[in-house]
Formats: C-alpha cells, structure tokens, sequence
C-alpha cells in the first residue's frame, strides 16, 4: 500500500465534489491502485484544516465553506508555506478560480508547491493560460509531476490523450468543441429557439453562469484552446495570439438555414498548420453530417487531433460538472502514484 | 538524454514499419522527450542481429524479413534468451502472430522477457486474449511496464484512455465498433452495395485479409472486447464467454431498411453489466442518428466507455495500417521512459 499525503487549495465546488470522490473511492483505490489518499489540509483563504486524517472526519461530506472552521484541525490564517512545512511531500490539488490573463492566486501557489517538489494536479485555468509551459518545465526541473486534466475539459480527457496516447506522432492540427454552454445554446437555436431564450434556458438550468460572456463571446474557447495547443505542441502561444468570434453575432436565420440543409452550426476552437505556420481561432463553423464533431450537441464537448502518423482521432465526452472536474483530479493522481499497467 | 535499449521481436509488417518509425523521429524523441532508443537486436525465427547500434545501419529502412541475414550482426540461430543475457536491460518490442487460443509463439517470449526485468511492448493480440491478467500481474510484480497499445486498437487509443484517463471512475459498460472491415463492408452495403461485392472490394483495397472469417464472423471484434474489458475492469474473461454473432447472416434488405429510415446497421461489441452481472457480446445493431458511433464509418473504428463520474467518454480514430500500430508501440515506450508530464 503506497500511502500519499494529499493538500487540497480551495473549498469550493471543485473542492468539495473532489473531497467526496476521494471518500467514495477510499477503497477501490486501495484495492485497484494500491494507493492510500491522505487527505491532510484544506485551505481557504481564512485559514485551514490541518490534520493526520481529515476523510475520517464524520462531516466533511456535507461540509460546505462555512463549516470548514468548525471541523477538527481548523487553523486560522494556515497558509500553504506552514502546510507545506508540516506534512510530508505529496500532491497539492488546486481547485482555486483565478485571474485567467495573471495565473493568479493560483499560479503563485502551484510554482511554490512545485519548487519545494510537491506534484501537482490544477483544476483551474488561470496558470495554465497565463504559463502553462513554463509550469511544465518548472515539474520537469524538479522532477515532479504537474498535470491539469480538471483545468482541460475535465471528463473530456483531451489532454492525456493529446499528449501520452499521441505522443510520438506529430500533431498538425486539432479542432474541438470546447464550451459545453455555447454548444448547449447553439443546440436549442437548431431546433428552432432564439438565442436569448436559450441563453435563459441555459442559466435556469445551471448550465451558463449569470454573466455568460466568457462563454457566449468565445473566450472560454479560446483559453481551453490555448491551455491544449501549449501542451500539446510545448508551444508558448498567448491569448492575444488567438483570433476569437463568439455566436452572439450569429442570427437565428443563419442556424434555420443551416438546420434545412442538414448541416449545423458549432461553436470550433481551431489549431491548424498552415505553410509551415501555426493559427490559432475561434469562430462558428457550419458542420456537415460526415464532420466527426458533427454529433456533439448539448452541453457535449468534443476534440479531433489531426495527426502525421495515426491520422484523426476523435474524443467526445464532456460530463462538465464538478464531480466530473473531481474525478480528472482524482485520475492524474492515480496516475503519479498508483500502479498502472 | 536517457538511452534505452530495444529487441524487437518479429520483422513483419508491423515490426518493419516500427523500425522505420525508430528512424524517422530519432530527432524528435530527443528533443522533445530527452529519450535515445537504442535498436540493440531484432529477432526473426530462423536467427537474430544483434549490434551496438542497428539504426545506424544504411539499408535497414528498406529492408524486408529476407534482407536482415544480410544486414551487419547477423547471428543465424540467435535466440531471445542470448539477447536478453548480452544486452542492458530496456524493452521488448513484440511484434509476432500469435494464436488466440494458446497466445503462442508470443506468450512465452513475453513471459521471458517480463520475468527478466524487461518492459514490454506487444502488437499481437493472442498473449492479451490467452493470458492478459497473468501478464498485468506478472509485470507488476516484476516491476516493469506491460503495454499492449498496438494490439488494442492501435491508432484508436482506447486502452490508454480505459485504464488511464478512466482510473478513478467505474466504467460499467463499453460499446465499440472494433473492427475496420467488417465496418467498410457495412458501409458499402448501406450504399446499396452487395455483400459478396463489398467484400470483395474490400479484399482488392487490402482492407480484408484473403480470409477474412475471423473478420466477417465477428471473431476479431470478440477479441479486441475481451482484451479491453479484461484489462480496463482487471477481470479475466475468456473468449468462450463472448456471445458472438457476424455480418453473414444480414440480409441486403435489412441494412436497405435501416438506410431507408436514416439509422445504421453497426457490427458492435458490448461490455453490459445487469443486475450485477456483466455480460460480453458481438452482434449488428440498429444505431439511430443520435448514437455516438453513429458517424463511424468506412474502416474507421470508435468506443464509448460509460462510467460513474466522467458519463459517457468516446473515442473515434482508427489507422489500422503497420504504421499505425507502429506508432502505438511507439507511443507505449515514450511512456515508459520519455519524461512526459
């Protein structure tokens, strides 16, 4: 059994749905992987829970922020330098939202976890927008892993596939359906609804967020875009480099006339090569039904890799709720310490 | 730089087209992975070479099986437990044919090496269909890598995304289109084509083997679901558990039906668990348009994978030729030794 100390950043949606995984899934990780999770702080940022064994807390799974300071082991003002000081190397989870154009609060945090040679697994896209590669190199120099999968379409696991199942062949170019809300939107517009009635039906039902510019407008598209082009490529692309149109420009006569000639209209994050150059956009497509994306609807999600030696691969999925982000997490961990064929 | 030592096992279509992979991205696994592959031996059945560095060998891109006694290092009779003694310990590339029953000739070279400390890398499938919990168990215990993309699949990563991207969540089904013939045939004959024509068409573009039973039977799909359902679930299946049915028995009207109500008729595997019991099977089925390998199409190939936590995650790709499974041996050893984050 191969026990490891885990930190959790963050005790929000993210965190508290990865908290649960890791309960639910205490014993098949023990029997499947060999590996024993301890979960030994959560911070906030009033302050943290320090402890031998907080999964054994009796609470903690209905826990919200608020109950935090009343578990065991409430520390107020625990900073992750004390935590870091006090438990044994192992892996920090970063469930933090932050500043997508700074990395921050989270960037700061991860480059201190990696430099005293924790690994990590960040759910957030902040650090990866704004220096993913340097944080790969970062990992790399001090031989810990740094991986990302909840911060790169979380249950679509576009990342391990772009860069351990097609590594080896060249990447030329990738295209996905990236943002579950703009697709859900664009959905409801083929059969028929406005845009603004969708965008309603989208936010009543939790799927946009009350401000849903960064999805509608395509930003979101292009951070994920650019988080998957850097790692994939180890390229240094930056969001400016990205040429993004969002679908509220799009008018419901456009998508009626795309639905009657069988076609749709999709929201794509492109990456292609072109004489040797690479482009990065986001823009609406008109898809035909042979398209490999061509079945992603709803809040689905989905990526082709265009590649030299294994030709296109195609992955859809796209559970993007916070247990999906958990179970991401949850997976890059299995993925340093426990034992896979 | 890390150097590591390769014996490839069988120089037939696959392991040819490995070498040539060896040769075209030597520049590209150093830079981007700080990885040296080192060719120390191939194997054929009537002897081996064996040389410092056989890459460097001028004619070797080109060379067929009746070449390589020609080559520089040519030991007639040279067996793989000489290689395994003489060179440093690195991983066997086992790119042999194999019978699915017993797994053999490959099996027992695969033992040989695992039980030597060797990680190994295998193309065929017979090993995987015989004895694949055996060989998990016995590479972990040994302490090395055991990885079979090239047989499962090849450019349609699947067991990476089974076992890696899915570790964390329970898969409790799978469904697949698995086999690229079957799934041209299928096509054709959606296109009002006959079976026999098809086939045979099929035959000519050197998509179905002369014999193409194993294929048209169901039996390739049957083995490629057990292997994955066997190594995903960590259960040991054995083909006799397979309930398996072909394309034979379809008549031309029953896919012009399909056709003529805008479904599909798909040759899938299924991995189903009810009430508790998980069930393995092979048959045609009716796919309305909104099922996720409703567009798989051709000889191209696709899996979804339902799970707890991550819904339902599919994977469409499917260069089935030498050099896509080249590249998927390719791909398995980068992961063993090439530093990846």
């Amino acid at each position: 059994m191969r026990p490891a100390a885990v930190v959790l950043l963050g005790f929000g949606r993210v965190g508290r749905a990865f908290t649960r995984v890791l309960l639910d899934t205490r014993s098949r990780l023990r029997e499947r992987y060999g590996l024993q999770l301890k979960l030994r702080a959560i911070l906030t940022s009033r302050g943290g829970l320090l402890a031998e064994d907080i999964l054994s807390q009796p609470r903690l799974g209905e826990a919200s922020r608020e109950d935090v300071p009343a578990l065991s082991g409430w520390r107020p003002g625990l900073g992750l330098d004390d935590v870091l000081d006090k438990v044994e190397r192992g892996v920090l989870v970063e469930c933090l939202s932050s500043d997508l154009g700074t990395g921050e609060p989270a960037l700061g945090f991860i480059r201190r976890a990696l430099a005293r040679g924790w690994h990590v697994a960040a759910a957030s896209k902040g650090p990866l927008a704004a220096a993913g590669k340097n944080l790969m190199e970062s990992a790399r120099r001090a031989g810990v892993f740094f991986r990302f999968s909840g911060a790169t379409g979380a249950a679509l696991p576009a990342a391990d596939v772009g860069i351990r199942s097609l590594a080896g062949s060249q990447v030329i170019g990738l295209e996905g359906i990236l943002n579950g809300t703009t697709n859900f939107i664009l959905t409801r517009m083929q059969e028929g609804i406005p845009f603004e009635q969708a965008l309603a039906e989208a936010q009543r039902r939790g799927i946009a967020e009350s401000d849903p510019g960064r999805d509608v407008e395509g930003l979101d598209t292009a951070v994920k875009l650019l988080i998957l082009s850097n790692v994939v490529l180890e390229a240094d692309f930056k969001l400016s480099d990205v040429k993004v149109e969002g679908i509220t420009r799009l008018s419901p006569a456009q998508v009626a006339q795309a639905a009657r000639e069988g076609k749709k209209i999709k929201l794509l994050g492109r990456l292609e090569t072109k004489e040797g150059v690479q482009a990065l956009s986001v823009a609406p497509a008109v898809l035909e039904p042979g398209h490999p994306l061509f079945q992603v609807d709803g809040v689905e999600k989905g990526i082709t890799f265009f590649t030299d030696t294994m030709g296109p691969v195609t992955l859809i999925g796209g559970r993007s709720d916070p247990r999906g982000a958990a179970a991401a997490l949850l997976k890059d961990i299995i993925g340093m310490y426990g034992r896979l064929t």
